[in-house]
């Protein structure tokens, strides 16, 4: 079509359109995530995609970039103050205290799939709608536990093909252990006050782990020399790392500490960990993260309850195996093209076509009153292994003639065999 | 537990937490909904969730209860004036422009499945966030596209297994037809102008047809006796609306003529049609509804092709099928539960554990301490089909004992048959 568009309106800035191809690759990365999920004892949980401010303010922490600058904040009409969700944690963590699960027998193991908003610059793999699998399991607080969880994602990137995944681990450790560390922290950045970037420097006693997350350069460099959380351990938050790093070996997952990962969210309590990949162009290769957040389920009024999971980001999975080359598979869109010629073969083209795809065989006809040879051609786009044609002397006859697209056989056939010999010739591949 | 929660945060107003027993439900109609779409050569596309608000604006119609008082709209911090999409077709039609897809061979045959958001008076089946799955098809006029498309949703909820499903169907006919309407209906209504409900009144010069979707008793008692569309429709309306039901005859598809079916959208041309089920306590029993649109794309900014799609809500379907007691198939959670006695058990189960779930194997064990007796009661609750015991004894011996749980019958294997020989037995159902 030689048509010019006159677009009169545009997607938003920092979202996607996600056309079949693509759609494809999508669905393929979220079967496997439910497939994998399964395997492990998880079940789907799915909540809103918007829920009250407030939730958020106290669930990432409101000294976060997440909560200052990049929800979506807007009052219903009811003048409710909602968000977007930015994350997945906090939702799921309220439906589990509002719905009264932590009554049940524990643990609870959860996942989630699906969409996130950060109002953030939109680049590769940094988009406003973004979408995460997550995990999350609440009620036990076994090391063993945390080891499962990380050894669930590397099993779920190997089911995609993807390799070069390695784990960066660390210890954020308990309450004792943070104390003891924010004391560390501000001693050693006190004397650099002057240097460190604005935001930095608001967060020295308010929150002086989150600076060694800072991007910006003076402050990292500084950061670089800062005391490591792990010689500020607690005996508890000691032994809690050793026994997951015990499991990660016994489960064989590939992993190197990282003393320097602290994650931006407030309520992570010992093991805090990313998966990482090489992709070039995007920032960091994180691909996911996640860690233990004993603290948050009270947070939320619910009871004193231990937490773990991780957010795999979709759209750096998919430039990951993009990257890697990794062949995704494809379906194939048509086993079965009807042409039909003449107004009675059309209407009877219709019924046989549906009883094609009653016996489950993927069936599609023409539309667009084309001739025959652009029929075999659209036949051929769409990948059709079988070319099926109709006409009203045929109808007669009880006849139809079947083409096998990739020999060049072609047989003619009684009606009443039509589907019969379709699907058996289909089933074999 | 005996936990009493102090619930902070609630879920917003007409949203719903989807627990996994919920879940498992959701996952089946939509695969049943992706299967059925593409036996019928139709592809996913997924758009954002938020677009600009002239969008909508322009798309569902400025004079609609829709974009009137319904929708979720915000600005973001580039000042952007976003809406939550409050229904399919309008971003679907905006990507095939945007992305030039109108240039590709037509037609485009597409289908979404995703969340909607709408402002409403919140009850069972009318959320604020609500779930659509949704066909669109672009470029083709045939007649008999429009009877394939009805075709295939009701083929879905066939296989959904909903039964008492029929089609209302009608001709909203073309612009000639929509003209001579008008004026009929405008004769009709005006001497009754001031019994009309006030929204009535305002719609009756702007879109006269509208009146016939008023909810207010007296307009609809006025409207009532009024003239019939189908006895304005054009020569070409006629011989379009012919062909369809012809072709519904030829699929057997159950439909009756309802002339009063005009719909709230302004886009809709010739064919427009409701899915219609008894579920009692949710209005009207409409699950779904769609027809043509011929003038959609060119109104985004496209070329003049025509367009037909349905959208059909996945909160009724789910309704409709617990009203009619279709069971739904759920999946067994858990094939294998692995309970483990001592130190350097628990280890070597986490290995074991690992790759039963490689080999395909569905397996969990304890993480909460439990005693023996408590873990064999776990494993029953999850419907694990064999309990597996490995001691530290067993482990040193190189054995491992499994236990069928619906036999009772009790067996010592040797370890490195213990992962072929779940296996196999789990094969065997």
């Amino acid at each position: 079509m030689k048509y010019q568009a006159a677009l009169k309106y545009s997607i938003p800035r920092g979202t996607d359109d996600i056309l079949p191809a693509e759609a494809e690759k999508w669905q393929w990365i979220e079967e496997m995530a439910r497939k994998t999920c399964h395997l492990y004892g998880y079940q789907e949980i799915r909540t809103p995609l918007f829920e009250h401010t407030e939730l958020f303010q106290r669930g990432v922490g409101e000294a976060t970039d997440i909560v200052e600058k990049e929800m979506y904040t807007f009052q219903d009409r009811g003048e409710r103050l909602l968000s977007l969700r930015p994350e997945g944690t906090a939702g799921v963590v309220r439906s589990f205290v509002e719905k009264k699960v932590f009554a049940e027998p524990q643990p609870t193991k959860w996942y989630y799939i699906g969409p996130m908003f950060r109002y953030e610059n939109p680049q590769a793999g940094r988009r406003r709608q973004f979408h995460q699998f997550g995990v999350e399991v609440f009620g036990s607080a076994d090391p063993a536990l945390d080891a499962e969880v990380i050894a669930l994602g590397i099993h779920y990137f190997e089911a995609l093909g993807l390799t070069r995944v390695r784990v960066e681990i660390n210890s954020v450790g308990d309450p004792e252990t943070r104390a003891r560390y924010r004391k560390k922290l501000i001693d050693y950045f006190e004397p650099y006050k002057e240097q460190l970037a604005r935001e930095a420097r608001d967060r020295l006693y308010k929150n002086p782990l989150r600076i060694l997350d800072s991007k910006d350069p003076k402050t990292k460099e500084i950061a670089r020399n800062a005391p490591s959380i792990l010689d500020s351990l607690s005996v508890a938050a000691e032994q809690h790392f050793g026994q997951v790093r015990k499991y990660l070996d016994v489960l064989e997952v590939p992993y190197v500490v990282n003393d320097r990962l602290v994650r931006g969210l407030d309520y992570y309590t010992h093991t805090a960990f990313e998966y990482v990949v090489d992709i070039p162009g995007a920032q960091a290769g994180s691909i996911g993260g996640g860690g233990r957040y004993d603290r948050l389920i009270g947070e939320f009024g619910g009871p004193d309850l231990p937490g773990f999971g991780f957010g795999i980001g979709m759209e750096r999975v998919l430039l990951a195996l993009e990257e890697q080359n990794v062949e995704i598979p494809v379906q194939k869109r048509l086993d079965c093209y009807l042409i039909t010629l003449g107004e009675a073969a059309k209407a009877a083209g219709m019924k046989w076509l549906e009883a094609l795809r009653r016996a489950g065989v993927k069936a599609d006809r023409d539309y667009m009153n084309r001739k025959m040879k652009a029929q075999f051609k659209q036949a051929d786009r769409n990948g059709a292994r079988f070319v099926a044609i109709l006409g009203d002397d045929e109808l007669k006859q009880g006849k139809i003639n079947v083409k096998h697209q990739e020999s060049g056989k072609q047989e003619t056939i009684d009606l009443d065999q039509f589907i019969s010999y379709i699907k058996e010739n289909c089933r074999r591949g």
